[in-house]
């Protein structure tokens, strides 16, 4: 108790959960990093498919990135319309759910949950990436480093992360920052001669003749792709904007787009002018900075920046994730457990298994980004597929002012991202996106599975309409199982004694001489009570007690069985081990039996 | 538990417990397989000890085997007089408590603790090592092995040994016969020519010069003396001879005795010849048996019965740590849990402890026997010491005929092993002793606290002299913790009112919308119970009933506080996850308040 008050903190009050309005400028910073932190291995993914098959397909990049920031182009335009559809906060959940139904909501529900775990290992291992790209002689490390971040991360929203805003002003602009003034920087050195552009274009020229397949550029847009994931978190933050909400949403989000879009574009044309070709041991982006600042301080803030901004997109994770679990634990397809507010106004539940799964994750595929991307990406566009269907359904039945535009914008977005998950599930299929393909269904029968056993629960206990109330058995048996007699246990008979019932003392024999012995002193101390000795050929006290409760329920149907339990409880909590779990186990066998009820007569030692 | 029924087996009967006796030859494969299996690391350990500083020490293994053997000599005649004396298993925490005294007795309990656990922890790496010697493949895999094999004993020891005799009697048979055989042929190809004696006798020339030290000698003889560890166990197994049991017992022991020495010896003689040093990857028998036998059946007949025997040894040590924890268990020196007999007849808690920590030690010494050997032999040979101490204690106490006789060979019995004891803690100390001379007494610690606690236990629950009954509080509240109202809660509501006390329904308010609907309901459903609406500022409705229960407990004194907990219970198991646990921790919180009782009224649901 003690360690979890010093690691988390004091309880909060409800009162406390008063709403933090953030401008537009710290709301960038808080919504973006998901996107945005995404630069940071985009390009490298996109050239770890080129390169390999030849080094002459590396200017494939360019053209590639270019489609990409087109999608991008689509997807704000779309989502700005969800923004001011939904100021509430628009997630795919909720979108899907309200214009397309059940099923395609817990679809998405399902992508999403996958996706935020996802965006934890991905981005916990590329900005431990960052470090060791940096500090090679953490590189075998990577596994533990980045297990040791997300217990940091999750530690952190445990707390309740309530200084939010400024906390993730400073590294968000840092990155941005950082990487536009290395982009100048090396335009600057590449036009004035001070940086050799040759290397890539040599190598291109090279082996120029090989042709490429579609399948390799489809798989490469893929890659790339994952350079989008994150772009929808605004649409969900609405609410935390300054009035007039949507308005600044949108305009955030433009902004947003804006800069990912530069950020992307130019960094991949960088990489692509420098010959810069992605290696084990360290990232494109270190590489590239390297190659412009040298090994300076500004090469070491592009990689603590980036390493930074990485944290942030898995917090924002640790945020969506516990939310999302508790819609769908208000609606009955979680358990009840997610819905609960820990005492410091977080979804604790929810935290702790986005960390768990994440953590996993990190651990199965060695802390390697490249191993996890195949995985990433799919469940992120088939949620933003399922928003636009869904936005689309919404303007055809809702009609309004405008509606054939805005259809026509939602369509175009619907087709795009549909195009696109349909390229990302294929060409990925085999490296790892069958997994999250596997895990969908798996993910919605079980949302399914809950909820029908909460709807049975809620008409097994609802009471009747006319007010009658449920029947009760007549007699009621009081069972003391003893050990032989001492204080406690006559406390129990006592207790028993004084309240409604036959009671009965159970002795279990497994010594004639000490069952002897018991009897006299029972004639001293009994009271009356009934004394009943059971043999036990097994030696087990537990299953003898157990079938001669049964015996009483089985013969008697409308008889209560109140099962006695004295109990010795020690003065200290390590004590507990010299005592004997009989009792313990006792009750877990009794509670799951019908008409039982166990009551614990506590004897409390001092010493 | 269906799992572990298929592991373990039925439950047997008490009546199933008859005593098997055996016969000598019998006897002697069960009570054996300790101290016989340790000639197969003895003659190594000498000579690890030897050859690393000088490899013309080599022919000092001879005289050091000479004087183990000796000593062997004292103790089988010491612990003859000790078979007649304790005809009912004469164990050193039995011998040393009857004659020493408490101190003592809980030394040698200490000592023989620790020591099964390195016998099986030794035989294990031991056995492992034969194995890989044999197939070098195997090599890099002997922790795992090593875990596996005790995994495995441990399992047929959880079943329960019943078939004793016959299966010990195969392996320790044919590991004499092999090991004689081997002796035999080495002989043989030694006198006539076949195998040339040369190249140990070659080296030992070669640097005479050298002059050993006395401490090298003594630490020699200290890792011989790992030869001795087992000897003693047929002094505590004998009620299971065929009467007259005392001397059946005696005679066993001094076959054991003649076969030990002669295998040990020749072992020691016949790798001296040979000229065989130790080596990392194949241990010292298996070099001797290749070059006698060369790569045939009959070298593979060696190594597995090696790996048999030791596998036995080990099991020996499953027999003899749960047998000891019950002894202590029974004087109060250890949790009462350890003197229960699980349902197949054995002491299931002192096996499972046994086995985690047999296993512990391999995982931490790599399953290297060479690093565990130093921390073997002590507490064994201290052991031995306090038995011989006993014994003359005894004697003198006691005389009777032959008394002086008797005194004398306990006498020299005591002497010898004491002498024996101070080597090896001293010449092993920092190599691992010392991690034993630090864990004894913290072991004598943990029997006195428990014992005191125990103690402290059955006076505070002994009941009145004279009769009176422990004083009972007066009054009797009833608190019914209620989340809403339903069929469950009403069932609980109505058990309460059917019994002495008053009832109050405690509901922890989080949403105020919420309470106003309760309270609505209430005035239906609740029977005029009174309705207590607790503040939750919060959220934790587990603190705001501890409080509440708290607050009554404070302001009265004389009064029980009786929680019916209405409990919701699913019809699959698994479905309880999705069940709040709050029950369960209020339970848990409740369980350790003075004066409070826990009434659980189950509501079963049936799908």
């Amino acid at each position: 108790m003690l360690l979890k008050r010093w690691l988390v903190g004091n309880p909060l009050k409800t009162a406390q959960a008063a709403h933090q309005r953030l401008s537009k400028r710290l709301a960038l910073a808080v919504f973006s990093s998901d996107a945005l932190s995404s630069v940071a291995y985009a390009t490298e993914e996109i050239l770890l498919v080129l390169v390999p098959a030849s080094l002459a397909f590396a200017h494939f990049s360019i053209p590639i990135s270019l489609m990409i920031i087109l999608l991008l182009g689509i997807l704000t335009l779309s989502y700005s319309q969800i923004i001011f559809e939904y100021p509430d906060g628009g997630g795919a959940y909720i979108v899907s759910k309200s214009n397309l139904g059940e099923w395609p909501g817990l679809t998405a529900a399902a992508s999403l949950m996958i996706d935020y775990v996802l965006t934890v290992a991905v981005s916990v291992a590329a900005g431990i990436a960052a470090i060791t790209s940096a500090v090679p002689a953490l590189f075998p490390y990577r596994t533990v480093l980045g297990v040791m971040a997300i217990i940091l991360v999750l530690l952190v929203n445990l707390r309740g992360v309530r200084e939010s805003g400024k906390v993730f002003a400073v590294p968000t602009y840092l990155f941005i920052g950082g990487l536009l003034l290395m982009l100048a920087a090396g335009t600057y050195q590449l036009l004035f001669g001070q940086l050799m552009p040759a290397p890539a274009q040599n190598m291109a020229t090279q082996t120029a003749v090989e042709s490429i397949s579609v399948f390799l550029l489809l798989r490469a847009f893929s890659s790339g792709c994952t350079a989008l994931t994150g772009v929808e978190v605004i649409s969900n933050g609405v609410p935390a904007f300054r009035p007039p909400e949507p308005k600044n949403a949108a305009i955030t989000m433009i902004t947003m787009a804006l800069v990912l879009g530069t950020l992307f574009l130019g960094i991949s044309t960088m990489a692509y002018q420098l010959g810069i070709l992605p290696k084990d041991d360290e990232t494109v982006i270190s590489q590239v900075a390297r190659a412009i600042f040298g090994e300076g301080p500004l090469y070491y803030l592009i990689q603590i920046s980036t390493m930074s901004i990485l944290v942030l997109a898995a917090n924002s994770a640790f945020a969506g994730f516990p939310r999302l679990a508790s819609l769908l634990a208000r609606d009955g397809y979680m358990p009840h457990q997610m819905e609960l507010m820990g005492d410091r106004l977080v979804f604790s539940n929810g935290i702790l298994i986005l960390g768990v799964f994440s953590c996993l994750l990190i651990i199965l595929f060695n802390g390697d980004t490249h191993a996890l991307i195949p995985l990433y990406a799919v469940g992120v566009f088939l949620s933003f597929t399922l928003s636009q269907i869904g936005m689309v359904r919404r303007w055809l039945n809702k009609r309004g002012p405008h509606w054939r535009k805005k259809i026509a914008i939602n369509g175009i977005g619907a087709i795009a991202t549909a195009i696109a998950t349909t390229i990302i599930a294929s060409t990925k299929f085999i490296h790892g996106a069958w997994i999250v393909i596997v895990l969908i269904p798996i993910l919605i029968l079980m949302f399914q599975g809950i909820h029908a056993h909460y709807q049975a629960v809620s008409e097994q206990i609802l009471l009747d309409r006319r007010g009658s109330r449920p029947p009760m058995p007549q007699r009621n048996i009081v069972i003391i199982p003893i050990s032989g007699v001492n204080r406690a246990i006559i406390r129990a008979v006592d207790y028993a004694r004084s309240r409604p019932g036959e009671v009965r003392a159970v002795f279990v024999d497994v010594d004639p001489e000490a069952t002897a012995r018991l009897e006299m002193q029972w004639a001293q101390w009994g009271c009356g009570v009934t004394l009943i000795v059971l043999p036990s050929p097994y030696r087990s006290i537990l299953n003898s007690v157990l079938d001669y409760v049964e015996a009483i329920l089985e013969k008697e149907p409308d008889t209560w069985v109140t099962v006695v339990l004295p109990e010795i409880l020690p003065a200290r909590w390590w004590q507990n081990i010299l005592h004997n779990q009989r009792a313990l186990l006792l009750k877990a066998s009794l509670l799951f039996k019908d008409r039982v009820i166990l009551t614990d007569v506590p004897f409390h030692l001092t010493r």
